[in-house]
């Protein structure tokens, strides 16, 4: 009986290529998404988004919208007193009250029987505005005399009639700034032989989740609120819900159904949210909103466009001296998390290489473009880009290997960097030898060189990138642990229900994995449960690449109290020390002679069934060593670093500008292999998303209007264009980490782009300091079309 | 923050009036029951039943049923080679093979599309039957050269081609014997100065559940089985359904949506469940099959008829000597729980009044009626009814009044009787003094005899009951215990897993009540969580009126090990010892001043955001110090138990034979009222459920058919006809029970029929030995035209 003696498994699982738990759910189609999610008496939601740019709305009229026939609830602003704004700087009203920033804005939402009778309704509602000049740009934003995006305080009215400044007014369309300095820049200036200087330019991007974004709300009779949502941060959303919509975050389940999709576009709240709740609480009834794809292309976050201004300095020897960076992101109308990744790029910048003065200067700006979410990276895609092409120069500059020239200023194991980073574990200089060997970088980087002359149109190019990401979590919020709670059944079936969400990047399968290995179990014999606020334990959420280094901490935390329990049990029945017995192949086993002593499933049922009667529920919390950073930006935010290096090569065609990217090597220090299946889907899927920001991806978005929201003219990279991959894993067995494991879920997708900028100017000789790198802009670049991109005289 | 600030309360909740938790969800129709839930992609199945009562199956045809558009799968027992038989004996195939034995009987059954298309192809199916001669009742059955029903073993064939007999046959259709006996029987009626002896029939009823059977089940793209099933007793399903099946019970998960009531009928697995599980398996999609009332009526199980003959003696000075039993139940076609319900008479017969001498014996025998489950009360609405007659028939006899001959009898808390109940709390003589005092009983008793002569044809009666019943628990399965988990959010918000099911009977609300009874919460600060295996705990069911005793101590333990965590991080906070501190209102606080530390909530904020970072997560498990009985059925098989009185009052109308119940004054041992609202509703509920017991409900079973399958037919009770309840709880304060408190759910439909009949004694001089107290009935009994129930010659 039981799972047990139907599967055995020999040896560790670690290492092994374990297939993911929630796969044959997904690949049969039977995996149910909010999308396949109907509750009984449910209507549907349709939100009506602004017709302009910017404006001031002066009146709405709903009253036809609420005439229609099978419309249950019509609301604005107007009809949500109560409502909060949302967002990271809370300037944003969920229905926008009497001002439009964007064109999806959210002016009015319809609750029908069906979707097209709340489409329909939508038609029916009159809104008049009076258009305000449009910002286009972050540049435009700052330049004297420019329309304020919210240049009012904020104000929200209490229900008690007490007002609360909760935005103040932005009285030069900045959002948010960032500053931070290290050593001595004018020492580092001196100190320089080469000094190199660029302005980067990033473009808009978009996550592209193939599961669109969704909600279904629902009150029941006592007033407790339940959303299906998608969210990667479930038990942080709680609390937020509850303050946007005005009740007890106590009363407040969120249950995730499985997510098509995250990448960090998950990690906020966003304006239909609330909505839906709102319509749910104005009807009574269960409210779905699911997002047409075109919908999900205007009303989903977006990777922000970011100018950086980078100077880099080294010595001769090829001892960087000091690196300054300005940059201004454009905010988009509204604060997401986007305007807080120069946090990452800080990090780049200041500690991806040793660079002891530093001067880091960066600035959100509002504009009524798109505004501006987390993505997987987080700001790191850009920092690394810039900062990688400018190793690549500065090597040049003195005439050095890229490849010597980054190992000199690699960091080691046990360095602690001047913004606080302490790098317990540092696999930089063995990902930068792998990489380059496995992608025989310094014989072709020679080589294509010569070949700059050459009159075939046809060239290749190879280059170099490295990232350094957190890899042990970031503690951002006060708390940046992970609970869990273990029960087993009577047939050594074991629930594990963990905090941490599973957004398809593996962690059931990981966290499972985790756990029979502390218990001897095969795969089958973990079920977990990681969906609903209810039933398991606080999580800070899917980000920071943190759900196996800090979930996994806390399963195995749980494990092996489960494990001691169990042992204790065996020591009693067999008359001999717990630490002489092991468990293993489902088995309590004897550590020396490896004899099989008792099944744990028949241990358990005796335990279970004896005088004694106990079961075998267990619970652990797991709290990272890491710290919040000071006012100065300083402190070891994270409990371990993740390293990589990417050697990208590429075909440039001249004539066209069409860049092909046909291999990465790369190689990851991931502090150890944990499910080798999962890290390959990873890394491989990084890749991928990192070839799109640089080579086809580029939300075009005209005068505040996006004009490419559909897969026709987005350009996704589809799999013929899929480069060959090889992937070494450099496995330095972090010493916090779950079995040595580090995260690695924002790697891979970290230095594609920088690693390709890098091998176009080694097949042609060109710096194209603006992504992405699209046969046009390619083009324009070889052949002297394009002009540099130039920082903005403010 | 947190509903603590919002919802105050003052002082204790026990004792309280608390609505049950689940209540607004019902009563405003958002309830989800399994009728409720659809899944993607599901099939709705039907169930053909035998057209004979007793017959050999010759062939099926179900070809012209399978090419009917819409059927996804027609199966009959050929199809399921891997079945094994259901129920308490084994006796009893899912799909019959070639013997049906009555019209239940499934012989084939249909997934399709919709519920018409599976109706139309059961009407496609084509049957050849041999009749058999049909056996209607258990005398008949036990007749020389009665048709044996399980005339052959039944042989299990294993996939392996290994046989097994799993039921052995019976050659007299015997399907259970119990026997016991204690002190010397010739001793007993050698000392008696009384006898009185009398044939009792009690007749079929059923429970009439508002919700019908129901269940879906799916099995997922890695074959684990997803059941939503009604079930009482879901961990002990678990290992059920997978012998059944021929799975791995690990395999399994079994969700209980909330039930339409249960009652006992939903303790065993019934042929409709595993065959919705062989067309889920069959078409790889989800099956649903909900019963029609009828079906439900046909196709769920009953309350047994039973032949009880009883033979008691007393001495003159009240003393009872010695009590005879024999019994014959008319265990239906097939053997469910129905079948064990002598174990329950016994304890009643031997130890609900000190009784030195006892014999006991009981058979159920196969006939081809309806089969006998599980119906609250467990046979003690039977035993007490012929016991209390003769408690009745006895004081009589010696001129004794009835009230003091039972206080005479009555044991005290501390006696342990021969069967080897051990009455640790006892308050059989407070509620047997009390329900007097409160029904006016001894007055009125007199009062009524004096009028039977009278020439109105309008009679009066008083009638007085008393039961013992199991009231902490009952060891039947190797374990009687139950399993908590507890978690606390950072908004103090508490979710309590636990494995006890919410059956109807307001276990969520009293589990939650004694949570925070420990906590000093309010009500809404607790979820719970019950009603998933995956996720709770394991606990052995719903029966024995064990919840709030097993699982309330369960739960228990777990808030007081949260309770220490918080006091202990209260402690520290503010320097004090533990001991010094209490939790109340919501807040940590000084127990000698009375002075509010801190919220709770707070406090476990800090705990979580503090270095120590800590979550407030616990388990505990309770198994009851109860025993199994012996193989001589010696033993203290509960925790505690309770003590119940009814005095009836009735109206007879000697012309018509209407019994109109005008009052219940009833008082009950419950070792203390915990929920006060709670158990007034299952004090009210039960006692409306032995009226209906006793005057309206019959299940008439003509030949082995069910006559009356409907609601117009089978008389439940209304509400005009619910008489005064007058209800006295008697507090003995139980040192085993959760604050106290013993099990109540079965008690108070137990003594209402033998209350009532006693009454009708009382107001006619008539003694009616048969149920139902129908019109009909009592007429022919007063008038002579019936005749009085005889003991068969076999």
């Amino acid at each position: 009986m039981g799972a047990i003696e139907k599967i055995g498994r020999n040896g560790s699982l670690i290492g092994k290529r374990i297939p993911k738990k929630d796969a044959p759910e997904k690949a049969s189609g039977k995996a149910r998404y909010v999308h396949d999610i109907n509750l009984p008496g449910q209507l549907h939601a349709k939100i009506l988004r602004s017709a302009h740019v910017h404006a001031k709305i002066i009146s709405i009229d709903t009253s036809a919208a609420k005439a229609l026939r099978g419309v249950h609830a019509v609301i604005t602003a107007k009809d949500v007193p109560y409502q909060r704004p949302i967002g990271v700087s809370k300037d944003h009203w969920p229905l926008k009250t009497d001002h439009v920033r964007s064109p999806r804005d959210e002016i009015a939402a319809v609750a029908a029987d069906t979707e097209e009778i709340a489409e329909e309704a939508l038609a029916l509602i009159k809104v008049v505005y009076e258009p305000l000049p449009v910002v286009t740009s972050a540049e435009q934003a700052l330049r004297p005399g420019a329309p304020l995006l919210h240049g009012e305080d904020l104000v929200w009215t209490g229900p008690d009639g007490r007002t609360e400044v909760l935005h103040p007014a932005s009285k030069d369309n900045t959002a948010m700034v960032m500053e931070y300095a290290q050593g001595d820049m004018a020492q580092g200036e001196r100190e320089a032989d080469a000094v190199v200087e660029d302005v980067f330019s990033l473009h808009y991007v978009t996550h592209c989740c193939m599961g669109v974004s969704g909600v279904i709300a629902e009150f029941d009779a006592s007033d407790n609120l339940l959303l299906y949502s998608n969210t990667q941060v479930p038990f942080l959303h709680k609390r937020e819900f509850a303050e946007i919509i005005g009740v007890d975050p106590a009363r407040i389940r969120i249950i995730q159904p499985p997510i098509g999709g995250g990448f960090g576009s998950k990690l906020d709240i966003y304006p239909f949210e609330p909505i839906v709740i709102f319509l749910a609480r104005a009807t009574r009834r269960p409210v779905k909103l699911v997002f047409t794809r075109e919908e999900e292309f205007i009303a989903s976050p977006t990777r922000q466009p970011v100018l950086m201004k980078l100077r880099s300095g080294c010595k001769r020897d090829g001892t960087l001296t000091f690196r300054r960076v300005e940059t201004l992101h454009d905010n988009g109308a509204y604060t997401s998390w986007g305007a807080t990744t120069p946090f990452v790029m800080m990090q780049t910048v200041s500690s991806l290489y040793r660079v002891p003065n530093c001067d880091y200067k960066t600035r959100a700006i509002y504009s009524n473009n798109p505004y501006a979410g987390s993505f997987r990276g987080y700001g790191n895609l850009q920092a690394t880009f810039a900062v990688e092409a400018h190793m690549d120069r500065l090597a040049e500059a003195i005439g050095m290997d890229p490849l010597e020239f980054r190992l000199k200023n690699a960091h080691d194991a046990g360095e602690t960097t001047p913004q606080g980073m302490h790098f317990k574990s540092c696999g930089m200089k063995e990902c930068l030898t792998a990489a380059a060997e496995r992608g025989d970088y310094q014989r072709k980087h020679t080589e294509n060189r010569r070949r700059w002359k050459d009159s075939s149109p046809i060239k290749r190019g190879v280059g170099m990138a490295s990232m350094l990401h957190v890899g042990g979590g970031a503690k951002i919020y006060p708390s940046d642990g992970c609970g869990t709670i273990l029960k087993m059944d009577d047939f050594a079936q074991v629930t594990l229900l963990t905090g941490a969400s599973e957004i398809g990047q593996g962690s059931e399968t990981v966290l499972a994995q985790l756990v029979c290995e502390e218990l001897g179990l095969p795969m089958s014999a973990v079920t977990v449960v990681n969906n609903d606020t209810d039933i398991t334990p606080w999580d800070v959420g899917v980000h920071a690449s943190r759900t196996t280094f800090i979930a996994g901490n806390s399963a195995i935390g749980a494990a092996r109290k489960a494990k001691e329990k169990i042992l204790a049990a065996a020591s009693g029945r067999f008359g001999v020390p717990a630490d002489t017995l092991e468990l293993r192949d489902g088995c309590v086993i004897d550590k020396t002679t490896g004899k099989k002593l008792i099944q744990i499933d028949k241990l358990i049922r005796s335990l279970h069934f004896s005088d004694k009667a106990e079961l075998v529920m267990t619970s652990y919390y797991y709290e990272p060593p890491s710290k919040h950073q000071d006012d100065k930006y300083r402190g070891d935010v994270s409990a371990a670093y993740a390293w990589g290096t990417q050697v990208a090569e590429v075909e440039v065609d001249t004539q066209t500008g069409i860049v092909r990217l046909l291999k990465i090597a790369c190689a990851h220090d991931v502090g150890r292999v944990l499910n080798r299946l999962g890290i390959e889907g990873q890394v491989e899927g990084g890749i991928v998303m990192g070839q799109g920001y640089a080579l086809t991806e580029n939300l075009i978005v005209e005068n505040g209007v996006i004009r490419n929201p559909n897969f026709r003219d987005y350009k996704l990279v589809t799999a013929p264009e899929i480069p060959e991959m090889d992937v070494t894993f450099i496995e330095t067995m972090d010493g916090e980490g779950p079995q040595g494991a580090k995260g690695v879920g924002e790697a891979p997708a970290i230095c594609v782009a920088a690693a390709v900028g890098n091998a176009i100017y080694n097949a042609t000789g060109v710096r194209i300091t603006a992504l992405p790198f699209t046969p046009e802009n390619v083009y324009r670049a070889l052949h002297s079309n394009s002009q540099p991109v130039v920082w903005p005289e403010l």
